[in-house]
């Protein structure tokens, strides 16, 4: 599923629950905490070790889990080595590639420690120490009677507070999620890792191997696996990297499975999913599949023509472009995927029967009614107010495809809220914030170049201006029109990577004075900005105040008709099982394996299927060594399963019964990412990497030995 | 297949060989003459009729197999029903539908002979008669010294003079067809059936279910068949339609099989494959992959998605334009099959191989390079000429795009040619083609709207302008400046259908006299269009003269390692056999029937996955009557088999091994279609329809009980 979503990100944050007509013993993305309720469930799939290990942050498997923020990871050897996607270090590998030395391409391989690389800058690794619920924390001072603006800030208030104790212990950081619409909260501490070197991944031809093509599908011969290292001072203490640092030691890591899995296998994935919306209203969902996908898919797909027109016969243009390019097409094809299951599945209609059941339950009784009746009329009330603003937050947020403008409202928003007290400012905009935003502002020197830039710029304006007039910024187009584009991009400093950051932290009258085309750009667009967060806050709290309300209802119905109850994804580290399966429907079949032989069939030499000539001849050769899988006679490449997993979960670690490493989840099926709204076990499947393609690749294509051993998978001694 | 594909015709048209490395049973279009030689592989594969009946074009089964001229067809009933393809009766659904009266949509039946419609203008019915071999009347005159321009107008007047002299005869078409590179003649002699008219076809939701998406897919559950009936004066001879006129009585029918087929099962499928490409020479090939088919897929990716533009929200446009758009939407498709799949079998290295190992043994012996040589230094002598030529070709064929300027071309080109003798006329040209070109002229008014053909012609321009000085012409781009869009599209009268048929026979002194804008385009654009067809003639008389001693090399050379022959296709009636059989590839099975319970699965209730509720309601309640399948226990809807088919062979009989009826073919999948090029076994299915769902269909669904009686499915006596 090939995250790199930032620049798409969803609109809607809070978290929501699933609500499928069954529930079966392989759907849910489980809270760790959760674990001994389904822990019957699971040991009768197959999982070997005690459920209630499964709870413990503080024990293996779980602390050997890790987040880098967007992506999923694990540790896998006591030196701090790390399993993740080849497409969750896929910017990395861009950021060390040049022309001459093109790692994207080639693939990386560090022959010793000392030849790892620094990961592009804002690479983290966080560490989850703790996980307590906070409700009661988050709702102090939050009456009923507050609502709107006020209760958004009081909660905002409360949960700075919460950031801010965590994070008093050094080189932690914390972060409060809505859990069932905002019905409890809990805090995530995660130990942050802030030297993340780069150390090891494929080359294109086996880590996207299939490129866009075979994104979301099955059969897929993708060796969509990467490494990097955690390091820390040499004291064990985090801190940002530094040629002495020393590779962390972790308390606990996966160990490699002596045997893969075959059909009909356990397996678990644990890992940090990112959004579901299995709980939004039955009007809240026709909304988005009527208007709003529809909106989203039609704007993301001109900006994929657009980049590609840009930056046509243009190689050093196209590498730049190429993780916004390749994160804008992974998310129309998901949006492709998402319309054509939800009409698939009849989505609209299962959603208005649902809601109808949970409607009469609530009215069955009185003290249902009065209790959840405001709040479900409260929901209702506000789908269209929702609706206008979150069409209309697409086409304004155009603006922001201009690096250097996104740029210059970013430094002068910071400007701004450094006026107040930090437990004041804007998440985002506290001192807290300043290393990520001091990365961010970095990073786009390598993905920027003048002329592209103001072709997409161009073409972004085009579209603000089908906005209702009420809708646009005056001032920014009054201001743009004074200085043309022409200027715009001629005349400004700030595509200076040290230009730029030299304004992070000036005083907001120096914006105000300077000349610089894209600032003045920002500083004309600054008190809409401010207008529009109002009131998107305002919007928040009374949604906060209602769907709490609602959730409580909603767990209280299916507590009633016996349904089994998680959280919606939101980013936070949850656990769910399946079995390795394939699937069948009319007129075929999926296989649960694809194998070595399939990739030879699919390569082609040239573009998305263009494997190493190494990897060609081993499989010409059949040298698999020990990496056969029996059932199979052959070398597997990558396998399905039955756990529910979505976005986030790239990268995430595939466990068996065990709890031993098998492989990672790196996608699922364009089929199956309806399941985002309604959990559907028949279509969904998610993908693998078979961890024995993994360990082939290492061995006998990338003579990734030195990391075998440290692994365990080869003997110490081996040379 | 989805033919339609007269507006994207392929340049070259030069019938060409197979040269795959092996050739297996089913392999191959063979001419009905052929099936004597592989009597024996049919036996042996399971057809129970005596192969040299399949030679008999006097006799059944081939005496039911008729052209609809682009699609196949066969007589099924002793009163002239024919069955074939639904998208090969689309253009005259469309043609008889408005919007108060959508038969495209809702399908279309008629309850008495009285109630069947004209089908749309052009519609013909050709039954073949005879097929001649005529080489050596082609060839009369033809010296190996006579060359270029002189050489193909030889040919062409040698033909016309076959054609003339077998036209003599009333009511026939006559063509005739080069083999083997012009290394063979034959003529076809085909009854010409005017009176065409439409019977019955299911409703879109039947007939086109799975519209674009699952075109070229598999699994597939499209029930794309349609019923026409040849209608004649009642003492039988043909001529066009008239209230009194009656149904046809053909010599045989095909009868429909009581037993459908199963897995393993023998099936033949005879029609009329339209191109095949799979004798060019190793540089023309990779010509067509690396330029040709990227440029063509790029005009025709823009001009689909500038067709949906413009007639975005008006459904009088759509309904005007649908049967261009699904004509560009189905060969862009298939030209990104063709892409792919040249990469997927690395089809330049193959045929580099081919050529290489035929030109090793050409060289041997000096009486063979004596022979061949200089043919072959030819054909690669013309490549980059020829290469230029059509790229330059696919833009200039744009400005056709102009309806309007299309037709006043072909009306000021008739005018011309008419103050020839009938003989020296160019073909297309002469009194023979004058109804063709009447139904052509007419046809405009269903599929014309000035505003949307004007934003066509404009972009089509943009496209045109891209030509290099020299390929574009400067006297049509100074009328036009002088005329400019809106005047043209304002002050012509030709979008009149009287008015524009009106103008055929008038003098050409009266068009360049005439003030209409679009005949003064034409008329500029003539001296142009007369050049260049000179300049294509020379190359076409040169590379006959190559191509067909290069091809008797080809024939010698395959005699003397063994390998089976039979000419590309060309839209001449053939034969091809193979299983029914599903196809296995890494990860994933393709079962070789699809079911009822499979169309239900994907059935949405909108868009193109909409089926009827008559439909819906049956397959719920099991309501298959005598149609299930015993193997499947159900109602199969489509199948998948070996047989070698292509573009043309849409709307075939499929028949048993008795010759006996069991369904339509009537696609490809779009990892096959690289089999145009070269046939590839192992990744090629023909997908047809099952003759069960069609009998179901009309039975259970359309109470088309009438038209089941005559075709001897259900008793006469059953009301």
């Amino acid at each position: 599923m090939n995250c790199e979503c930032e620049m798409v990100a969803r609109v809607s944050a809070i978290a929501l629950l699933w609500t499928a007509t069954a529930a079966s013993a392989n759907e849910g993305m489980w809270m760790p905490a959760q674990t001994a309720e389904v822990g019957a469930a699971m040991r009768a799939d197959g999982l070997q070790i005690d459920p209630a290990q499964l709870s413990r942050l503080d024990a293996a498997p779980l602390n050997a889990i890790v987040s880098l923020g967007g992506c999923s990871a694990s540790f896998v050897s006591p030196q701090g080595l790390v399993a993740t996607n080849h497409h969750c270090v896929f910017r990395s590998m861009q950021y060390n590639s040049k022309e001459s030395q093109d790692y994207l391409t080639n693939g990386f391989l560090a022959k010793s420690l000392g030849e790892e690389l620094p990961a592009v800058p804002g690479s983290r690794i966080y560490v989850i120490e703790d996980m307590p619920d906070v409700t009661a924390d988050m709702l102090k001072g939050v009456s009923d009677k507050l609502n709107g603006f006020a209760r958004y800030e009081r909660l905002d208030t409360n949960r700075k507070a919460l950031i801010a104790a965590c994070e008093e212990q050094p080189n932690r950081r914390c972060d409060v999620g809505s859990y069932y619409g905002g019905a409890s909260y809990y805090l995530q501490q995660k130990l942050e890792i802030q030297d993340v070197r780069l150390v090891y991944a494929p080359g294109l031809g086996i880590g996207n191997f299939g490129g866009e093509t075979d994104n979301w599908m099955w059969p897929r011969h993708t060796g969509d696996f990467g490494f990097y290292r955690a390091y820390v001072a040499p004291d064990g203490s985090s801190r940002p990297y530094a040629r002495d640092n020393v590779p962390y030691r972790p308390k606990n890591w996966l160990r490699i499975a002596s045997k893969g899995v075959q059909e009909g296998d356990f397996v678990m994935v644990a890992g940090f999913p990112g959004a579901t919306n299995r709980f939004l209203t039955a009007d809240e969902v026709r909304f988005n599949f009527a208007h709003y996908e529809p909106l989203l898919q039609h704007l993301l797909s001109d900006y994929a023509a657009q980049i590609k027109q840009a930056t046509a016969g243009n190689r050093e243009a196209q590498i730049r472009y190429a993780s916004i390019l390749r994160g804008v097409e992974n998310y129309k094809k998901k949006l492709a995927g998402d319309l054509a299951g939800a009409d698939a599945i009849g989505l609209d209609g299962r959603k208005a029967n649902e809601e109808k059941a949970f409607r009469a339950w609530v009215t069955k009784y009185p003290v249902r009614q009065t209790r959840f009746d405001a709040a479900i009329r409260e929901l209702d009330a506000m789908v269209s107010e929702n609706s206008r603003a979150s069409l209309a937050r697409l086409r304004q947020a155009l603006l922001d495809r201009a690096q250097i403008l996104s740029s210059a409202r970013t430094l002068y928003r910071w400007a701004k809220e450094h006026e107040k007290p930090d437990e004041d400012r804007e998440s985002g905009f506290q001192d807290r914030d300043r290393n990520e935003t001091v990365d961010q502002l970095t990073q786009i020197e390598r993905s920027y170049l003048p002329v592209i830039d103001r072709k997409l710029f161009e073409a972004a304006l085009d579209e603000y201006r089908r906005l209702d007039a009420k809708d646009r910024d005056t001032a920014f187009e009054t201001t743009l029109d004074q200085i043309g584009l022409d200027r715009l991009y001629a005349d400004t400093k700030l595509a200076d990577t040290a230009t730029r950051l030299g304004w992070l932290g000036k005083p907001a009258a120096a914006f105000e004075a300077s000349d610089d085309p894209f600032i003045k750009l920002a500083v004309a667009l600054y008190p809409g900005d401010i207008a529009a967060k109002h009131a998107a806050k305002d919007r928040a709290g009374r949604s906060q105040a209602a769907r709490a309300i609602y959730m409580h209802g909603q767990r209280a119905y299916r507590q009633a008709i016996g349904r089994p109850m998680y959280p919606d994804a939101n980013g936070s580290l949850r656990i769910t099982w399946g079995k390795v399966a394939g699937r069948t429907r009319d007129g075929q079949i999926w296989m649960p394996f694809t194998t070595a032989e399939g990739l030879l069939a699919k390569e082609t030499g040239k573009g998305e299927f263009d494997a190493p000539d190494a990897a060609i001849a081993a499989i010409r050769a059949k040298d698999y060594g020990p990496y056969v899988a029996p059932a199979l006679g052959t070398l597997p490449v990558n396998f399905l399963s039955t756990a529910d997993i979505t976005n986030g979960n790239s990268g995430s670690a595939t466990l068996n019964g065990r709890g031993e490493f098998v492989g990672l989840a790196f996608d699922g099926t364009l089929e199956g990412v309806i399941s985002d709204w309604e959990r559907n076990a028949d279509r969904s499947r998610s993908i693998h990497v078979d961890g024995r393609f993994m360990l082939w690749t290492m061995d006998k294509i990338d003579g990734a030995s030195r990391l075998l051993k440290e692994m365990g998978v080869l003997p110490a001694s081996r040379s």
